[in-house]
């Protein structure tokens, strides 16, 4: 099976059109690069989210050219925009899809962390699964004071980078390169318009209230079809599966008297979470996922 | 999205394992041919089915390939088993499975079926979805009267065959060559030891008796396990889901007091099927299947 990782780098610049046309085209352009799944720029936020997917060879030659292509057009001194960040690229996390497992992408992100501090002079802190210490594992926490506190914070030796200088790069001010699962967008929709039963059903299921592990869920109200929706994070999709959060809301909508009508995938979706789901759902005894036509056929030397 | 076809072509040796080695080696070691994914031999049929996939071109390097092989060392005039049988090659079908028609598949057999008839000097039948009429859609009715009366049979201009001579190769008899859709083996587990528990429910679900359209089934006592169960043939998944049989036979079953508690998929199952049930049982939206990941990456070009 070819072993493929996917990338999310997200860069501070939003807004120039050219600028940012610029660097997914560099990007594009690398020999031996990952492939370009997705651009998403927001104006607002000032920052643009590029989803890359490739072996770790050509994640790891997309990410440099990427610093290449961006460290010379975006100075943070002058940048503005609404979401948070801390340097000109500003968020590399690596996720293993297929063939790969988070261990490698915490290799992988260790090594292209150091490979970025050295060659570009940033310094690099690494995050979630690959953080070196459980206070700089949330990307928030490490972040938190921005580009403009950043020299000053990396004063306390908690908060120096775990590569490249002891100071913010001038203009590009520092990385955050980790490791994550694969996050899906995933959406319930009730028959009915009360947004406040979507809310009851989202502090059921979310975590942070008590619910389900790797769920994160808010009521949203989609007036166009006058309905009620749960919005999800499916933040490990393995450990908490999308049956699980699909059942649940089926029963706390039950009492309500409501129904779940459809749901839908935000993106992209690995294979492996709706092969979980079909799992679950035809009762499969000893399912071997080598038993999917195309697994084998991308098998080498079968 | 690689275009990718299967075929499962059976020939006429299932006893003398050197012969079959020769035989599955020469196309194994043919240069630009489709994947081996699977052997099976069996020595009272006296017959072999491989499984066989990749592009067009490397399904018709294969398919000659084997005939190459197999027509010196398998003389029909001496051949016997329980299996009937008209060929050395007795049948090749083309299956579509990824980015790949049943059209397509028509227009392989098609070409393929003439290449190999003017090649081998092989009578060629072309049957199901590649017929050219609709008695000799049927792989039973051609094959009726085997080998040993196709001589006479071929007379009757409702029996010629569709390529190559007028009579049978002399050891090599006449092959079917033709395009159907992909059939999953799929079995039902019933908490019960009761089999004709198992024997009414497959009455009720299958299209000879009345049931769904592309679906044959059959009780069995898995006497180990103490159970029964249903032992299902999809022939058309797209058109029969595997969901629909599942919650058929859910509610057959719960009119004896009785559970499904498993099920299991023998062999291989195109990824698709699997996804149309979590399609089904999540409740998915306008779900487009690009938004698989693994379908993404192999986009050429994107």
């Amino acid at each position: 099976m070819r072993k493929i990782i996917e990338t999310v780098p997200n860069f501070s610049e939003g807004r120039r059109r050219d600028v940012i046309g610029e660097i997914v085209s560099a990007v594009k352009g690398s020999p031996g690069g990952a492939q370009v799944l997705d651009l998403s720029s927001d104006a607002d936020h000032n920052r643009s989210v590029l989803t890359l997917a490739g072996d770790p060879d050509q994640v790891r030659r997309s990410i440099l050219h990427l610093f290449e292509a961006a460290l010379p057009r975006i100075d943070l001194r002058s940048q503005r925009g609404e979401h948070p960040r801390m340097g000109a690229v500003d968020v590399v996390p690596f996720v293993p899809v297929t063939g790969s497992s988070m261990a490698e992408c915490v290799e992988l992100a260790r090594s292209v962390g150091e490979e970025v501090a050295r060659t570009f002079d940033v310094p690099v802190f690494l995050y979630e699964e690959a953080a070196t210490a459980e206070h700089r594992r949330n990307l928030a926490d490490i972040r938190r004071g921005e580009f403009e506190e950043l020299a000053e914070k990396m004063r306390d030796p908690r908060w120096s980078a775990d590569f490249g200088p002891r100071e913010p790069h001038p203009s590009a001010g520092a990385t955050a390169v980790g490791a994550r699962e694969f996050l899906i967008a995933f959406n319930v929709n009730l028959g009915t318009p009360r947004v406040e039963i979507a809310d009851k059903i989202a502090r059921a299921i979310r975590h942070s209230s008590g619910g389900l592990r790797f769920c994160k869920a808010m009521g949203v109200a989609l007036s166009e079809r006058g309905i009620a929706q749960v919005s999800i994070n499916m933040t490990h999709f393995r450990k908490t599966p999308l049956h699980r959060v699909v059942e649940m809301i089926k029963t706390e909508a039950a009492r309500y008297g409501v129904e779940v009508v459809g749901s839908e995938i935000v993106g992209l979706v690995p294979n492996d979470a709706l092969l979980a789901a079909a799992d679950f759902y035809l009762r499969l005894e000893a399912f071997d996922p080598s038993q999917v036509l195309e697994n084998r056929l991308a098998l080498p030397g079968e």
